[in-house]
C-alpha cells in the first residue's frame, strides 16, 4: 500500500516513515523542515543529534533496502501538494504536517496567526487535494487529546449520546482546547467531518494524548536513524523535558499545583495505531474519531516517577512548582474511554522504569548537548503575562 | 459610546451604522469592499441601487447632522485594523466583516481557502487587536444558526448541561455546519471563547437566523441611504430571492424537496439585536451566546406564504422543486431556545404578508435590475457536483 506522510521528517513522522517502510508500505514523505527551520532560527539542537532527511533515507536504504521517497513541499503551497500526490498517488495519507506546539501558538500574535494559518489552512489543501486527485485514498489525521479539555464528565471517542428535553442524539463531543494550537485541532476536525460527509471522504482523526519516548525499534537500529528529541519550553513534552531536568540537576518545572491530568502514549505505540488504523479503512464517507492515549496521569504523577526512578539511579531529583504559565484547571475531573484502537489489536507499551531510565540515561549520555536556559517558561497565555512570569524570567528570544 | 463596524458598509453593516448612529452612538464603520468588489468582477448589482459608502455617510450627515467615521481596510491586514482601533478606540466592536455567503464558500478550493482565511485569521487579528489595544472593549460578533446544523434535540444558546454515566456539565452546545462558510463561524466561536477565558476578553456571539427585509427605518429615509438587496445564487438568501422570482414570473427555486427548516430574523429586529448586546456589557472573560432569530419556517412554508401574497396581488407564483445543490438534511426537527435577547426588550418584527408585499413590489418596482441568469444555483457542495446540477445548468461563473 501506498502511504504518504505529511511532515515526515519530524519527531513522530519520522519514526512513521521509518516504521511502515520496514513493514513493507511504500511510503513517501513530503515535509517543509519547519521544525528545523525554528531550531535554526533560535539555535537550538535536538537533545540526539539528527541526519538531514536526504541522509536519513539513504541510510535507511542501505541498511534495509528499502526505498522512502522524499518531497519537499509545504501544505499551505496547493500547487506543490497536489504535485506530489498526484505522482505517488496514495492510498493512505498521514498527516503530521502541523505546526505542533501550543507554547509556540501562544508567543505572540504572530505565532497564533501562523499556526491557524498553517494548521487549518494546510489542512484545507489537503482535503481539497484528496478529493480532487484522490478521491478513495484515507486521510490519517493527528488531532489531540487536548481537544476535549477536561470535562466534568467521560471522554468519548469523538462523539456523545446526549438526551435532552425527553429527545436523544449523536453529536460530536463538545470541545474545550487550550490554546491557538489545541483550538486548530478542534478547526479541522470540524472542516474534516464535513469533508466526508459531503465528499464522502474517508478519514480518521485520532486524538492523540502526549507522546514520550527517545524513539522507536526502526529509529534504533542506526544513530543516523535517530529521530529528534526536544527538551525546551516550547517544543519539549511533559515527560521527555522532566527526564532531561532529572540528569542535569535541573528541578523538574512542575506548572502550578500539578493536578493536571494528561493521556499519555508512548511513540512506540503510536507508529502501531497508525499503522492500525490505516489497516482498518473506513468507508466512503465515514469519519472516524480514535482516542490515541493509552494511559494517563497528572504532572505531579509524571514528576514523582521520574524522580523515584531518578533516586534510584542516584540522582537527586528534586520538583519545584512554579507559577503556571497556561489558564488550565489544575484539580478536575478526568477519565476518558480509548477502546476502538484496543479492539483493533494495539497492545500498549505502557509507561514503566525502564522506560523513564532509558530517557534519564540518554540525557545523561549527551549531557553536553544540553541548553538549561530553553527550559523555563516563558510563553505565557495571559494578556498580563509579565506579571505573572517574573518568576521565571525570559531567558530566551522564543521566535 | 463608540461603536466600531467592521464590514459597515454591508447589507447588514451599513443599516447598523445608520441605526447606531441615529440612536445617538459615536459610529465609526471599516471595511475592505469585499462584497462591492465581487459585484464588480461578476457584473453583478444589488436590487435597490446603492450609493459609495462615503455618498451614504455624507447624505447621512445632511439628513442627520450626525457623522460616521469612515476606514478602508482588511482585517487579515493587522496594521490597518490596529490604526484604526487605535485611533477611534472604540468600546464595542460589531464585527460583520467576514466573507458571509455559503454558496460562494462552496464554490471551489480558492473560495474555501479565502472564506476561511479571511473569516478565521481575519477574527483572529481582531481578537489581539481588542487585547492589545482596547483591551474592555466588547466584541460583538456575528456567527449563525447554521453553526448549530440540525440536531435532534433542541437547539439551546451556546451552551448545555449534559449528564453523562452519573457525572454532569455545561459544555459548548456540539456542532454540525453546513458549509466551509458555516463551518469558519465554529471556528471563531471557539477561538472567541477561548479568548475570553484566558484574557479576560468581554464578548458576545450572536447566532442569527437567515435575515430578510429590504431596509430598516433608517435606510429608509432617502434613496441615497439604501442598504443592498440581494437576489442571486450566492448571495441572496432564500426569502428575499423568493420575492424577487414572484415578482418577475421565475418559478421560486425549492432546493430539494423543501423540508429544511431554518431560523429567520427581520433586518429590523437585527440592528435592535445588536444595540441589545451593545447596551448589556459582558463581564470581563464572559462570553455569551444570543441565537438571534425569532421564527422558523421550511423552504417549503415560505414559498408557500410568498406564493399566497403574490397570488393576492395577481401574480401567478410557481414553486418548483429542483436538485438539492446542498448536502442537507431535507426532513428533521427543529426547535430554538431564543430567550436571551427577548428577555433583553426585543420585540420582534415577525414575518407577515405586508412585509413580503412589500419586498415583492420593490422587485416589481426595480424589474429592470433584475437578472434572471444569477439566480440558478450552479454552485454544488458534492464532489460529483455536474451530475447533480445539469438540471440547473450553469448560467454564469460565480467566481
Amino acid at each position: 500500500m501506498r502511504v504518504m506522510i505529511l511532515g515526515g521528517d519530524g519527531y513522530l513522522g519520522w519514526p512513521q516513515a521509518a516504521y511502515l517502510s520496514q513493514r513493507g508500505y511504500d511510503v513517501a514523505v513530503f515535509d517543509n523542515q519547519a521544525r528545523r527551520h525554528f531550531d535554526l532560527k533560535h539555535s537550538i539542537d535536538s537533545l540526539l543529534p539528527i541526519r538531514h532527511l536526504h541522509q536519513r533515507v539513504e541510510r535507511w536504504h542501505q541498511l534495509t533496502g528499502k526505498t522512502i521517497t522524499v518531497y519537499h513541499g509545504d501544505i499551505t503551497h496547493y500547487d506543490a501538494l497536489a504535485k506530489a500526490i498526484t505522482e505517488f498517488a496514495p492510498e493512505a495519507l498521514v498527516h503530521f504536517a502541523e505546526q505542533r506546539s501550543a507554547p509556540f501558538s501562544m508567543i505572540d500574535r504572530e505565532h497564533a496567526f501562523y499556526t491557524q494559518y498553517n494548521n487549518v489552512l494546510g489542512t484545507l489543501n489537503v482535503m481539497y487535494a484528496i478529493k480532487d486527485i484522490v478521491p478513495d485514498c484515507h486521510l490519517v489525521k493527528l488531532g489531540t487529546m487536548g481537544e476535549y479539555g477536561t470535562p466534568n464528565i467521560d471522554i468519548e471517542e469523538g462523539f456523545i449520546e446526549i438526551t435532552h428535553k425527553g429527545r436523544k442524539d449523536v453529536l460530536p463531543f463538545p470541545k474545550q482546547p487550550g490554546s491557538f494550537y489545541h483550538l486548530t485541532k478542534v478547526h479541522d476536525s470540524h472542516n474534516i467531518q464535513f469533508g466526508c460527509r459531503i465528499w464522502g471522504m474517508r478519514a480518521t482523526d485520532l486524538n492523540q494524548g502526549i507522546v514520550y519516548g527517545a524513539g522507536t525499534y526502526e529509529t534504533a537500529l542506526d544513530a543516523d536513524l535517530a529521530t529528534r528529541f526536544d527538551y525546551d519550553q516550547v517544543y519539549g513534552t511533559a515527560l521527555n523535558r522532566f527526564c532531561i531536568q532529572a540528569a542535569i540537576g535541573y528541578p523538574l518545572t512542575v506548572y502550578g499545583s500539578g493536578g493536571q491530568t494528561r493521556g499519555y502514549i508512548n511513540i512506540k505505540d503510536t507508529v502501531r495505531c497508525i499503522e492500525l488504523a490505516i489497516e482498518s479503512v473506513p468507508a466512503a464517507g465515514e469519519y472516524r474519531v480514535f482516542n490515541q492515549v493509552t494511559e494517563w496521569y497528572s504532572i505531579n504523577d509524571i514528576a514523582e516517577k521520574v524522580q523515584r526512578v531518578g533516586g534510584q539511579m542516584g540522582l537527586d531529583v528534586q520538583a519545584h512548582q512554579i507559577p503556571n504559565p497556561r489558564v488550565e484547571s489544575e484539580n478536575h475531573y478526568y477519565n476518558v474511554v480509548h477502546t476502538k484502537l484496543l479492539d483493533l489489536g494495539l497492545e500498549p507499551h505502557l509507561l514503566n522504569d525502564e522506560e523513564i531510565e532509558g530517557m534519564i540515561r540518554l540525557a545523561l549520555q549527551h549531557r553536553d548537548r544540553i541548553d538549561e536556559r530553553l527550559i523555563k517558561p516563558t510563553v505565557n497565555w495571559r494578556s498580563t503575562a509579565n506579571q505573572v512570569t517574573q518568576a521565571a524570567v525570559a531567558q530566551i528570544e522564543p521566535a
